[in-house]
């Protein structure tokens, strides 16, 4: 059957339900399911936690008998596996659904494409790709994690309007008004994981936490019931144990260099693992921490760190998003870099693309992505 | 009479014809009228060039007879002087019409309401100001130069993402686009003046003119027909005689500090003036050098210079505008700040306000003002 308007309708209300499990999911993707029969939506579902049902199966439940007959709009292609859930595939089958409309096959290249033969073999009418980029966008860290085997990294950055990120004396606080404060808060909720450094927390004893009370969402504590893991650069374990970081009890993952004494590996809280990666020059390997969170099945991971390790990521070009919070302020020419990146002439200049410029409260976000057309 | 809704779509309409005049009518304001009878427009009118008609008179001539019992809709007060025109607000009486909606009063506070006065004695109806903000937003230099006897000045600059200027070397051609550069060419077409210092022309060896190639405007070959004075501040006349700059024969005022010989003041072709101006640690004074501006009628005037001198117009307080376009590219860490400023702590870091960001090509524009009120 071909596409119709109505069809693309359905389905962005589907994406609408998959945002609804923006900040929990993880390590899920976002997936929302719409049921329709006879031109009216029967019933609709979306993934809200790892381990609880799928989208399909969520709206499966409320459409009960109905659902024979029906067509089911789903943002990503009914799985075909059995895990912690049984296969959407079969229970659309099994509940008599007479048409699929999916906007993006599973990017996992194992499965990819299995849950749309087994309904077709079931007789179900299926139809997709529909509105794939839009699809894609709900999922980005799941999607290249699935398909590249490499978590999206984003990085955040406040900076002033000179491209300053605290004065000399290492003093930023505050650059950013509340409002880019909150909305860090959310792309805290978001990820898998926060990446820092040492430096930035010997320098801000920051928690590197996501706080109900600062999100401004509905059901704050239920997103900040989950907390990101907190990825900590310590080549030496110089952190002292009374940093704010250990106060709250939210899993962290202290990675050093392996150079370190037993003595300072032991006596952590329970929710503190210490891990060794390999090391140059001092420096941890990114990259072998990027593959260490992607066995963690982290999807989007947030660098929130100093310009050394952001321009290290930066560099190695390792991130695919760049966050820049702009404060209409300056911080003067003596104030520190946003990312520390010695270049000597203009070819040697990095470029971006600036996907999205808007302003958040007093201040201004910009989000840039590496630019290879340029 | 009230005003009604239609009165304010004239007025409208006489700020678009005022605007026509953006690049010409210096070091006059630009004006627009319309002449409405009956519910028709039955004239046009702007100012196109100083020692040309007013926007009144250009209306009036086309209306003919037709003017009689007319409503004259205009952006600014008619003028009450005989300058180098007769006064338009007699000439508004003579032409019978019946009612005149204005604007704005006249900025120039020796003559404000003159016109008005003249108007109503005359017997005519004069309703006003309507639409304030945005008459005043026509002519900003020319108004803060009647209220304030001070042009108002903008500043230019070239950005990259990070907040560079310019390599380490001093490589910055291009930071920016085609486009970012043919909206600086109009920048300068609407400046009187253009000002600069010796160290930039003598990394970049600018000419600083306004070239009709670049304008991207209809009608450019008239509008680069007048050039805005060009401004060297040149202490000690270290600029070369051969420098780009001299090689077009546009006014050149070029600024010492008064202790050079004799002989670097000699032989300069007649379109370079020499002047020399107080000084302080061979600094040419600012102030007194926009003071010397105003005596030259300069309403808008652009600082087009480095890090150096434009951080000396902020830090004094000089500046009632920075353009800034952003590039979408990092320049790295050793790359050159936009400003000169030195400063130790966050509460001496100096607030904007971002009155407006738009795409410009690739590249960003973002206009900040001083925020006074931060």
């Amino acid at each position: 059957m071909a596409l119709t308007p109505t069809d693309f309708d359905y389905m962005a209300q589907a994406f609408r339900l998959a945002e609804r499990g923006l900040y929990t999911t993880m390590p899920n993707p976002r997936v929302g399911c719409v049921l329709v029969k006879d031109g009216q939506v029967i019933a609709e579902g979306w993934h809200v936690r790892a381990g609880e049902g799928h989208a399909e199966v969520n709206a499966l439940r409320i459409a009960g008998e109905n659902a024979r007959g029906a067509t089911a709009y789903v943002s990503l292609e009914p799985c075909s596996h059995t895990g912690r859930t049984g296969p959407c595939s079969q229970a659309l089958v099994d509940a008599g659904v007479a048409r699929v409309v999916y906007a993006m096959e599973d990017p996992n290249p194992l499965v990819s494409g299995n849950g749309i033969a087994l309904l077709r073999a079931a007789g179900v009418e299926v139809d997709g790709p529909v509105l794939e980029d839009d699809a894609r966008a709900l999922n980005p860290g799941f999607i290249k994690r699935m398909e590249r085997k490499k978590p999206l990294v984003r990085c955040k950055l406040a900076m002033s309007l000179d491209g300053r990120t605290a004065m000399e004396s290492g003093e930023s606080k505050w650059i950013t008004g509340p409002k880019a404060r909150a909305d860090v808060q959310r792309l805290r909720a978001r990820s898998c994981a926060i990446i820092s450094g040492v430096d930035s927390l010997l320098q801000d004893n920051s928690s590197l936490t996501v706080r109900a009370d600062e999100l401004g969402l509905p059901h704050a504590e239920e997103i900040a019931a989950r907390q990101p893991l907190r990825v900590i650069l310590d080549s030496t374990l110089r952190l002292p144990r009374n940093a704010l970081l250990f106060k709250q009890s939210s899993p962290i993952l202290l990675v050093h260099n392996g150079s370190v004494d037993a003595a300072q590996c032991e006596g952590w809280p329970a929710f503190v693992e210490l891990l060794a990666l390999p090391a140059k020059d001092g420096r941890i390997d990114l990259a072998a921490l990027l593959r260490e969170l992607v066995q963690r099945q982290c999807n989007e991971v947030l660098v929130e760190a100093g310009a050394t390790l952001a321009g290290s990521f930066l560099r190695r070009g390792l991130l695919d998003e760049i966050i820049i919070y702009m404060a209409p302020k300056l911080l003067g020419s003596n104030a520190r870099p946003i990312f520390e990146l010695p270049l000597d002439t203009m070819s040697s200049s990095l470029a971006l693309k600036i996907k999205d410029i808007r302003a958040v409260g007093r201040d201004w976000r910009l989000t840039a992505v590496p630019d290879t057309e340029y």
